[in-house]
């Protein structure tokens, strides 16, 4: 939510990383890596046998987010169906300390 | 859909323009314009009598059709939801004529 978004806030969110959130649901954040990192993260949970896996990122690597899940469920995993997008705002602070608004993103997918 | 992804494929739909799109829905491209363009083009569609706007985008474009939900909804005119969200994955022709996978995103906001 922000006219000059953007995909490296200076906040110390670690992007890449494979996490559970608060609702022990496997989580994939989406960060400056190549695409296709994520896709094999997120091929790998399934895998490992997680039911649900959300795909999460904020400012400009929400379209990365959506080519994720696009190319999961299109080229590895036919079977996977998207159960349920979310979009949302959240705050972050810039180097100068001022607060900046920035769009956020969960794509869930499942079996 | 693709690890290059593009905002500006080489196909000739216009972008940035209100429209119909076949259900009779009005209907707003995301293009290369300013986010506020975007956001004017919607809160105007909504002053007219609309009661459902859909944000197309496709390739790194997603992100900004995202803020223009979110600025939208929150800044704007409060009494907005978000209706749906769907990604889907388009064909489009490159340059020298090969074919490109580009993630697209509908995003549905209603009164």
């Amino acid at each position: 939510m922000t006219e000059e978004n953007t995909g490296k806030p200076s906040s110390s969110k670690k992007e890449g990383t494979k996490l559970r959130d608060s609702t022990g649901m496997d989580c994939i954040l989406v960060g400056n890596k190549n695409v296709m990192s994520y896709v094999l993260a997120c091929v790998t949970l399934f895998n490992k046998g997680a039911n649900e896996v959300v795909i999460k990122a904020r400012g400009r690597l929400i379209s990365r987010a959506v080519d994720v899940a696009e190319i999961t469920r299109h080229r590895f995993m036919t079977d996977l169906v998207v159960k349920s997008i979310e979009i949302d705002t959240t705050t972050v602070q810039t180097d100068k300390g001022s607060d900046l608004n920035v769009s956020t993103i969960d794509i869930t997918i499942s079996k």
